[in-house]
């Protein structure tokens, strides 16, 4: 491992890689630390100290090469550096994520999904194919993909573990809804409701602001 | 407004009232801060700094009533107010949401969805029925809905951006994959990808400190 990184600063790379991204498609070749503010909501101070984490990449008054600091940071989160991945759970959720997701962009290759359905079985979505979830203990042992995507409902978010830990595949990417607590695995539980619970707290807060605002 | 609590706080809110539900379902009637703490991979001090932000909930040494905890953050996000809300894009991501997501839960009752479909139109999914994209501006406006939940190609979000503003859709619960700037609306823009490459910094991380380990 080349740096040692605080979670916080890690969480924040993707969005500076999105930023970056929409940078270079609009042709922005530079960028100052206080425009990159500007578009994050961070401070300039922030960014500067994030960036020093992992050991600059720019100038004091140069501004960043924005080509640059992008594949700096892909190099900070190893994006080259392919992982495999099995998704397990061919419904709309695990579809919707072979059919539309940039696996690729994070560095990641879907080698296969996994389904009890027989009318899924041998189907391939997003040129991938959906295999008898009968084949997914020997799939784990041959292929020994780095994550396992858990798609499938919470009911069998502990049965997964388990056979993800007995094939020693290091990386559970959870979208069960359940939080998975495991010492031996590097898990992250996507939690949809955070998000809308999150909305709905700004959103009830501005209205009721509003309407504060007209009782005066 | 009754409570003006930090973005950092609003957002550990959902994941506090995850441990309390799961905490409730094991029959636990009492925590501790530092019991919470363990569990959540929190302080106990930045524990008790939250609560507090919002009355406190409980008393020094006696622990917290999980139930009454559990309704306070839950008044605090106000899911006891009801917001509606209709989606627009009724492909995969956007039927695992009305088959599968809990919106009751997050205090949204999902009205309707839209799609450009013909085949899709008028079938229903976890009760809700797919309407004709052709019908979303006479719905926004008659139905006056508070959030657009957009889970259509990227391409048209900015679209669906300025149609919502017209109608005064105040929330935007965003899948599209682009971060959605907007002045007027509240926006939560999910990208799953921030996720997966998270899990792939912190997976090749320790397989590095395994390969240095073995080195040594």
């Amino acid at each position: 491992m080349k740096y040692r990184i605080s979670a916080n600063v890690i969480k924040r790379l993707p969005r500076y890689i999105r930023t970056l991204d929409s940078l270079q498609r609009d042709g922005t070749e530079k960028i100052s630390s206080s425009d990159l503010s500007g578009r994050l909501g961070l401070t300039a101070s922030q960014i500067r100290q994030d960036f020093n984490c992992f050991g600059g990449f720019g100038h004091q008054g140069y501004g960043y090469n924005v080509a640059q600091l992008k594949k700096g940071i892909r190099d900070v989160l190893g994006v080259e550096e392919l992982l495999t991945a099995a998704l397990v759970g061919a419904g709309n959720l695990g579809r919707a994520l072979m059919a539309n997701f940039n696996f690729s962009e994070c560095g990641v290759k879907l080698m296969a999904a996994f389904d009890t359905n027989p009318e899924k079985i041998g189907c391939f979505v997003g040129g991938v194919e959906i295999m008898d979830a009968a084949e997914l203990p020997r799939f784990l042992k041959d292929s020994a993909p780095d994550i396992i995507i858990l798609t499938l409902p919470k009911d069998y978010a502990d049965e997964m573990v388990a056979l993800a830990e007995k094939f020693n595949v290091r990386g559970i990417w959870n979208f069960t809804g359940t939080d998975i607590e495991s010492g031996l695995q590097v898990v992250e539980d996507v939690h949809l409701s955070d998000s809308l619970l999150t909305l709905g707290y700004y959103l009830r807060s501005s209205q009721n602001d509003d309407r504060e605002r007209k009782l005066r």
